[in-house]
């Protein structure tokens, strides 16, 4: 369900980058990037790309030449203005290699403003790679053409998660366990400018009195996912695809693709 | 998020058979189920599983023997009635392996009643290893305390998968390309009597003239996800996630986990 371009510019790929973008800018790529330039897509000095990030929105940008290890862009023109994106956290304890890097992907895609692992009783893994994480995440949102790149929190224990946690957010916690409500009536009832978190535990569940614990603190609210068992991967992205459904940015659609908002900037 | 253990009996597994469960009955296991019991989870003569299927329901069962090959097993209590689950197929273009058995793992979790591979004109796959997918959704149930196992169709082409389409079933088109609405309004809309299919598109996208034809069907509904570009396997699971906790099973509750419908069969 990809596309790689745009109607206006024969647009090779995405990079996010963090520098200043700007008509006119200069811009420079590492290695790595400049390898899949020049290397994998076989892209020539003069072909054109977008460089995106949150804060400047998206440009066309235009190769100006490659050198051991780096590729110069000069920045052209605006494509798309920056514009606000959901605010919706996803904390989550660590699982396995492949199931991790598939999770912050499809987290990414799904909107996540902040991923972070939390490490409860019962999680089976005793390290976070955060930069592989990042870096699955840059990849993510380069694909599926959102201008920001989830903040990936490093990874703490829960205790230390909820004690930091902001009182006005509502956390919900994924809970197969007890009396939670259904995801969709949870949402419902809570006031649509509160902003949201969602908490995902180990593929060994909570323990019992953590998940006590947990549902003392004001803003925990327990939410079901129906009556299967889900993994734990599962149970992150059916709760966020939910919460953007009702209400996140599930009634946008993406630019270029229908009716809505132009990809590019009509200034 | 998994539980391999119920409160009435030390239960070692669940697994999926298509034979008759009824107290008494002798059940035989394959070799490859055999060699699981007894040689991954280590169980010996005496101990207890779950075998469950959709018709007959989940019952404990006692291993009576282990022998070169195989394993016999003894029904003895009923553990769960048969309960109807959700009637939800999902219809998608074949993807990579990785990502294939990922999807049919997940929309088994998801609660997908059908599954059905279906042949678009940018499918960059040309075949389906179905018994390798129907392995991938046996283990799944199994797992998520399903009682039955979606059905996994042959592979079809779209054009005939669209022929063969029950009139009265609507069928959500994702699409990130022309006017769809949002799925979530478009469910508002549907009567909750009326049975549903999602169907996605392969990562190239709908060719113009496909999503046109398809649209022009009167049981077809274009949905939207949202601004993102999903990939298709992301897209798929975010609709199952979405269709359940709207208008599926998603205000049901776990077995054994709350207040609601006991594990075991009260008779």
């Amino acid at each position: 369900m990809r596309h790689a371009s745009g109607p206006m510019h024969a647009i090779a790929c995405r990079l996010h980058v963090d520098e200043t973008l700007a008509a006119g800018a200069a811009v420079g790529l590492d290695a790595p990037r400049a390898h899949y330039l020049r290397h994998v897509l076989r892209l020539d000095a003069g072909a054109t790309v977008a460089l995106f990030n949150a804060r400047d929105g998206e440009w066309a940008a235009r190769i100006d030449g490659f050198g051991k290890g780096w590729c110069s862009l000069v920045v052209a023109d605006r494509r798309r203005v920056p514009a606000p994106e959901p605010d919706l956290w996803l904390l989550f304890a660590p699982i396995k290699r492949a199931r991790i890097d598939f999770l912050v992907q499809k987290a990414t895609e799904l909107g996540a403003s902040v991923v972070w692992p939390v490490f409860t009783r019962r999680t089976a893994m005793a390290r976070v790679n955060l930069a592989r994480l990042t870096a699955n995440a840059v990849e993510a949102a380069e694909q599926c053409e959102r201008l920001s790149v989830p903040e990936l929190r490093a990874d703490a224990t829960l205790e230390a998660a909820v004690a930091a946690w902001p009182a006005e957010r509502r956390l919900l916690v994924c809970a197969e366990a007890g009396a939670a409500r259904p995801i969709a009536a949870t949402l419902a009832d809570i006031d649509p400018t509160v902003p949201l978190g969602v908490l995902v535990g180990p593929e060994g569940g909570w323990a019992p009195e953590e998940l006590s614990w947990l549902l003392g603190h004001p803003f925990v609210l327990p939410v079901g996912l129906g009556p299967r068992i889900l993994r734990a991967d599962t149970a992150a992205l059916a709760a966020l695809a939910v919460v953007q459904a009702l209400r996140g940015d599930g009634a946008g659609r993406p630019v270029d693709r229908g009716a809505a908002a132009p990809r590019c900037d009509p200034d």
